[in-house]
């Protein structure tokens, strides 16, 4: 399978670009140039580089949820650039947190110019945010944007929490993705309904809309991280097993009460590192626990629920084609 | 020189303590209890304890700016525990990108709790500070606040990269000190003065006097940091020279053009770890070259220039005494 992009999300970036850019601009050297570092602008030379940006599904979710309420896209640009931002101090933080060598192909930050430099370089994107938003002169705005952090921080500390523990529940698992994924994303869609003006009965709508697309994305990042294909993730074979994460298809597994599911907490309980061998008996056990399905199937239906906020909203149909389009996106996508 | 804090600026905790814990009480587990305990309010094992807190000058000198200005000090308050979460966001920050394992007199969040739980609770701080002043609805509060956390990001990134150097210029030293301290003084009393509906004008004297108030504090931490009594100060004697730091007496002895200036060069440079003997020799080159002279009458012409602020002020006298007894505090104390 592969999904790409709609052309309504592609055509956001047009927008979003620049603005971003402008942001970023008003960092002080060196955190400007290990930003552009790190979101593909430049190499690691600060030479200017083709491509990079990730897929920018955030500020398209805020900029297409302004105009979902009949505003023009760029009311919401503040928001879609401090969402943006937002992610990208994260990224900077987990990658240090979570010791990753590689992001989107390219040594991470950390790797490349120091822990201090990535942690530096976050705290300065996570204040950056902020006071993009803050010129919106949206109060309601800028409070959407501080609880969704908080939820995020609160979601990378569960993350970070499970990796020691065997006891990890599908609820508490379940949570973990709504803090560390669905809130930034319902963030995103929300504040874009705020800088468009929608009523609180609209806005409501977008941002249930964005958890739902939150919580689908996250899921289908979580079967990736298992059944992707090495060379389109960019990420090795059967990733996540290999570091014995505990995403929620493999909790979902070892909470499923069945055989395969005991057996996958024996090899997972285990202290030598997996073999190869090893780690396709885990994907297998996952499967045969009915995890794989469950997973899915959990995905497919926050795609209902959040295509169903759309219907009830009712958004103009290029908008509404858009947004369902990018609810396909999120589960067909294999990378 | 024993100096105590002036009595007006103590009574400001009774005020700001219930608000900083009324805020951080808005955390979720586990990073409010990391923050407690980064706080002093509680034990490793989260059981409440007596002290801590450190000397919470910055909201002091917040509430002291808004009685300046002839507001009650509570008008202040969300700029006062700002700031303060903002202080404590980069110190356990930065004490992660120092590897310092010690602050007063305790292990370090990053040793107790690990790297991801600071890096977590740091932003989480950052977070909530914006959080609550935003509730003050002064944009041009949180405007000050955004701008100041930006400055001290620049100066702690400087003071990173001039540990590798050994061509540390005297001005981007003090350029540095007026990042990573003057910075977020200055934004203390600026902040407290907007809350307080302060003009145009005497914020600005406010914001100077903080500024001026933050550059003599580290001058004369710096000082403390070679000459401090290790009972007094819980840092080893002459700490700072033993980790080779880059601060202003240091570098003030360095660019200093004089013979004991070069012999220090030559010291500093060596790769081996210097030894007790070596480390007594140094802090004598200092003193030889001039520079503990130039650093304390700096520190003194930076008292002068924030008193000054407060002359042209004018505020009602016991404020004027409290904020003229701060200044006297900085410059006289052992701690």
């Amino acid at each position: 399978m592969t999904a790409t992009l709609p052309t309504e999300v592609t055509a956001t970036q047009a927008l979003v670009q620049p603005a971003l850019r402008a942001a970023v601009g008003e960092l002080r050297p060196p955190m400007r140039g290990i930003v552009s570092y790190h979101l593909g602008w430049t190499d690691e030379h600060g030479q200017a580089r083709n491509g990079g940006g990730g897929k920018a599904l955030r500020p398209a979710l805020a900029l297409l949820a302004a105009q979902a309420v009949r505003a023009g896209p760029e009311a919401a640009l503040p928001g879609a650039v401090a969402v943006e931002l937002v992610h990208n101090f994260s990224l900077l933080h987990d990658d240090v947190m979570d010791g990753d060598l590689e992001r989107r192909h390219r040594p991470t930050v950390w790797r490349l110019f120091g822990t201090p430099a990535a942690i530096l370089a976050g705290d300065a994107l996570l204040t950056l945010a902020v006071d993009v938003l803050e010129r919106a002169a949206d109060p309601a705005a800028t409070r959407c944007l501080t609880a969704a952090v908080q939820d995020l921080i609160a979601g990378q500390s569960q993350d970070v929490g499970f990796e020691t523990r065997m006891d990890v529940g599908l609820d508490e698992c379940l949570e973990m993705a709504a803090g560390k994924t669905a809130a930034l994303m319902r963030c995103a869609a929300e504040v874009g309904a705020l800088l468009g003006r929608a009523s609180p009965v609209a806005s409501g709508l977008l941002a249930e809309f964005g958890r739902c697309l939150g919580m689908a994305f996250q899921l289908v990042d979580d079967l990736l991280g298992i059944w992707g294909s090495p060379g389109v993730t960019g990420k090795p074979v059967l990733a996540d097993l290999r570091v014995r994460k505990k995403s929620v298809p493999v909790v979902a597994a070892l909470d499923s009460g069945t055989g395969p599911g005991a057996a996958l907490r024996e090899l997972y309980g285990r202290p030598d590192p997996p073999t190869e061998e090893e780690l396709r008996t885990m994907a297998e056990l996952i499967e045969r626990s009915g995890a794989l399905a469950w997973t899915r199937d959990r995905a497919q239906r926050y795609v209902v629920e959040a295509r169903s906020c759309l219907d009830r909203l009712a958004p103009p149909e290029p908008i509404h084609a858009a947004l369902s389009d990018l609810t396909r996106f999120v589960v067909e996508r294999d990378r």
